[in-house]
C-alpha cells in the first residue's frame, strides 16, 4: 500500500559506527526531497526521544551540513540502549509511541541499528499495524559487528575492518623494528561474531598481518594459545603478532577476559582490575616466554575512525538510508534494507528488503570453514568476501588539518 | 672542509615514528644524486649494523620504492637501543667503528634518532675527528616526543599530534553518544615531555577535545584528579574526557602508573598486572564516581599511524634528510639538522645546523606558562605553535584499499 502523506521520524540506536550518520544523511536528504513527506524529524537518543517527544526539525538544517554527516562518526542524534517489552506483557511504551506518532502525524518511521534495534523496529511495526495506525516502518541496518542475518554485510563493518587492517599493518612494522623479541597482542571488538577480528587477515593478505588470529566462533584454550605463540616465536626470531576477539571463551563458554581477570586482580587501592583480554593474555605469555609483550586494545577507535573509513562503505551506508525512504514511500513496511552482492566478477552491491522478523535477533557468525590452521587462521574466502568492501578512501573533509564534522543546529520541534 | 669522495652510511635508532623513513628517503635520494658519494649504504639496526658490518646497498633499490619510504612507518632498516660508552672509559666500540668506516671508505655518516642517538652521533663524530679519520657526521633528528633541544619541532611529532588530535575528536563524539554518563581516559606517550598529550588541545580547539589534560611537566595528585573529574561531570551531564601522559608523576617524582599498579595487582594466575596509567585512573574514578569509565591507550598507533600523517611533517622530514647530506657534502660535520620557524605571519620552515653536543642529552619540555587551569589545560600559545605543523594530508599510497608500503630489496653489501 502506497504510504500516506505525513511526517518522517528517524532514530539511531545501539553502538555507533564511523559511518552511521551516512544513513542519517540518506534518510534526511531523501525525505526532504519526497513529496509524500511533510516533515523530517530526527529523534534524540533513539526510541527514548520518541517516547519523550524530543524531535529535531531537519528542515532547518543546512544541506551542506547534512552532506557532512557522511563523514561524521558516532550517532549525530544520540543513541540509546532500550529494549521494548513484549506488547503482550506490557504495552505501556507502545501506547505512548502510538500517541506520539498520531500527535505528530508520523507516517514513516526508520530505525537505525543492529539486532536488538531491528527487534524493536519489528515490535513497533507489528503493534502499529495491529492498532490500525497506517505507518510504514523500515529498519536501516548498522553494526561494525557485521552479524545481522539476511544481508551480505552490514553498514559500518567495512570501515571498521579497514581501520583494523590498516592499523595492524602499521603495528606489524612498528612491533618488529628492533632485533629483540616482541609479542604484540591486539584486541578487536566482537562478542559472538569474529568478523572484526578476522579483518586482521586483510593485513596478512598484504604481508603485514597477525601470525595468529582467534575468533569467538571457536573455543579458546589458554595453554594451547601459549604453545601457538611459542611456535611462532621459535621460527620467527621471537616475534609474534596476535589478534584476538574480546569475545574469545573457553569450551564452557566462559569469557577468557573474565576467566583471567576475575580472581582478585586488584590495584594498590584495592580496586578490581578490569584489563581486557589482550592485557591478560600478554601477562601470561610474558611470564611463560620471557619475551617482551605489548597489549593493544583497538577500543572505541575501531568504531569511530571516520578518518580511515571505506568510501564503498560510506556510499553504501548513505544509499541504505535513501533506499529505506524510497521503499517506505512506495508502500513497503515491516522490512529491513539489505545488501545483496550481485553475482559476477566485479563487486556490485544491490539493495533489497527483508522482513524485519527475519532480521531481528539472529546472529550471523563467521563460517566455520573459513577458520583455518587449528583455529588460528582465516581462509582466502574471507579475503574475497571482505576486500571489495574496504575499497576507496572516504577522504573526509578537513579544516585546519583536522576533521570537519557536521554541525547540526538541532532545532527542537515544539511539543504538541 | 669540503667532504672527501667516499661512501655514505645512514642508520636509524630509537623508537620509530610514522614518518621516520621520509628522512631515510631524503638521505638516500640526495646521496644517490651526489657526485661526492660513491656508495649509499643503509646499516641494519642502527649502530649495531655498523659494528656487525650489516649494510644494505641502496643503489640496488628502485627509486619508486625509495619514494614510498616517505609513507612507510617504522624504521625500514631496523632500529636499536644501544648506548655507546664514553670513549675514555671503553673505546672498544669506537675502534671497531673506525675499522669498519675505513674498510668501506665511509666518509659520510648520518644517524637518525632522538636525544640518545644524538649523543651517540656526537661521540662518534668526536672520536673520528680525534683519530684523524676524515668523515663528516650529521645527526638527523627524529622523535614523536618533540623533546630535542635547539629545533623548533622534531620530525615525527606533527604526525603523532595529528593522529592524537584526530582520534580524540572521534572518540569525543563516540564517548558522548548515549544519554548516560561516561568518563573516558586517554593515555598518550611522553615520559618527561608532554608535547603529545598537549596535542589533545588541538582537538579542543576544534570543539571535540578533552576536558582535562595532564602533562608530566607538572606534579599529579590523584585526589585532585578525582575532584577535577567530578567537577567536569557535575556540569557536563556526567561526561568527561581526560588525556593523560604516561609520564605523569606525583610530587616526589614517582610515576602514577607505578604508584597505582605496584601494590600486588595480580591476575588469577598470579601474574603482576601491568595496566597503564589510564587503566589505573579509570578504575579509581569508576569507584569514586560510580560512572561508567573507559581507558584508552593510544599505544603504538600514535607513532606508526602513517595513514594519518601530516603532509607538512612528511615533507619537512624528507627535507631534513636531504639537508643533512647537502651539509655534509659541502663540508659540515658534527652537527644536527634543525628546524627554524621563519618569523612572520605565514608558517615557513627553514633548515639550520646545530652543534651535536648542544642537541645531545638536553630535553625540551612544554613551557610552564602554556599549562593552564591549575594543571588541567593548555594555552592558546600551544595551538599557535602546533597547528601549522599538522597541515595537509600525506595521502599515503594505497593498494587494494590498504597501505602500499615500500618494499626494499635490502641487498646485503659483501663483507670485506
Amino acid at each position: 500500500m502506497k504510504g500516506l502523506k505525513g511526517a518522517l521520524v528517524f532514530a539511531q540506536s545501539g553502538g555507533p559506527t564511523s559511518v552511521i550518520n551516512a544513513s542519517a544523511a540518506g534518510v534526511f536528504i531523501e525525505g526532504l526531497d519526497s513529496e509524500m513527506i511533510t516533515e523530517v524529524y530526527g529523534a534524540a537518543h533513539g526510541i527514548r526521544g520518541i517516547l519523550n517527544e524530543e524531535f529535531f526539525d531537519m528542515k532547518k538544517e543546512d544541506r551542506k551540513e547534512l552532506e557532512l554527516l557522511k563523514n561524521t562518526p558516532s550517532s549525530a542524534l544520540g543513541s540509546v540502549r532500550y529494549k521494548l517489552k513484549d506488547a503482550d506483557v506490557d504495552d505501556t511504551d507502545y501506547k505512548r509511541l502510538l500517541e506520539v506518532f498520531k500527535k505528530y502525524d508520523v507516517r514513516y518511521f526508520f530505525y537505525n541499528g543492529g539486532n536488538d534495534s531491528m527487534d524493536t523496529c519489528n515490535k513497533i511495526s507489528k503493534y502499529m499495524a495491529k492498532s490500525g495506525y497506517e505507518m510504514n516502518v523500515i529498519g536501516v541496518p548498522k553494526t561494525i559487528d557485521n552479524d545481522l542475518y539476511g544481508t551480505d554485510h552490514c553498514p559500518g563493518f567495512a570501515s571498521a575492518a579497514k581501520y583494523i587492517a590498516t592499523t595492524i599493518m602499521e603495528i606489524n612494522l612498528d612491533a618488529k623494528v628492533y632485533d629483540t623479541g616482541m609479542i604484540c597482542i591486539i584486541e578487536a571488538m566482537g562478542r559472538n561474531a569474529g568478523w572484526l577480528t578476522a579483518s586482521a587477515a586483510l593485513a596478512n593478505y598484504k604481508g603485514y598481518g597477525a601470525d595468529l588470529i582467534y575468533l569467538p566462533e571457536t573455543d579458546f584454550d589458554v595453554d594451547k594459545f601459549v604453545e601457538d605463540v611459542k611456535a611462532v616465536c621459535a621460527k620467527n626470531n621471537n616475534k609474534c603478532i596476535v589478534c584476538v576477539s574480546e569475545g574469545i571463551h573457553d569450551k564452557n563458554g566462559t569469557l577468557i577476559g573474565e576467566l583471567l581477570g576475575k580472581a582478585g586482580a586488584r590495584d594498590s587501592f584495592g580496586h578490581a582490575q578490569l584489563g581486557g583480554v589482550a592485557a591478560n593474555l600478554a601477562n601470561i605469555v610474558k611470564e611463560k616466554t620471557g619475551i617482551k609483550t605489548r597489549a593493544i586494545e583497538l577500543s572505541l577507535m575501531q568504531r569511530c575512525a571516520a578518518h580511515c573509513a571505506s568510501k564503498t562503505d560510506v556510499e553504501e551506508t548513505f544509499e541504505a538510508g535513501r533506499q529505506a525512504v524510497k521503499a517506505a514511500v512506495r508502500g513497503e513496511t515491516d522490512k529491513m534494507v539489505c545488501y545483496k552482492r550481485k553475482e559476477g566478477k566485479e563487486y556490485v552491491c544491490e539493495y533489497e528488503l527483508l522482513p524485519l522478523e527475519l532480521a531481528a535477533n539472529t546472529e550471523k557468525t563467521v563460517p566455520a570453514e573459513w577458520i583455518t590452521n587449528n583455529g588460528t587462521g582465516i581462509s582466502e574466502e574471507f579475503i574475497k568476501y571482505a576486500l571489495p568492501l574496504i575499497q576507496g578512501e572516504a577522504n573526509a573533509p578537513k579544516e585546519d588539518g583536522l576533521p570537519r564534522f557536521a554541525k547540526l543546529k538541532k532545532v527542537p520541534v515544539a511539543k504538541r
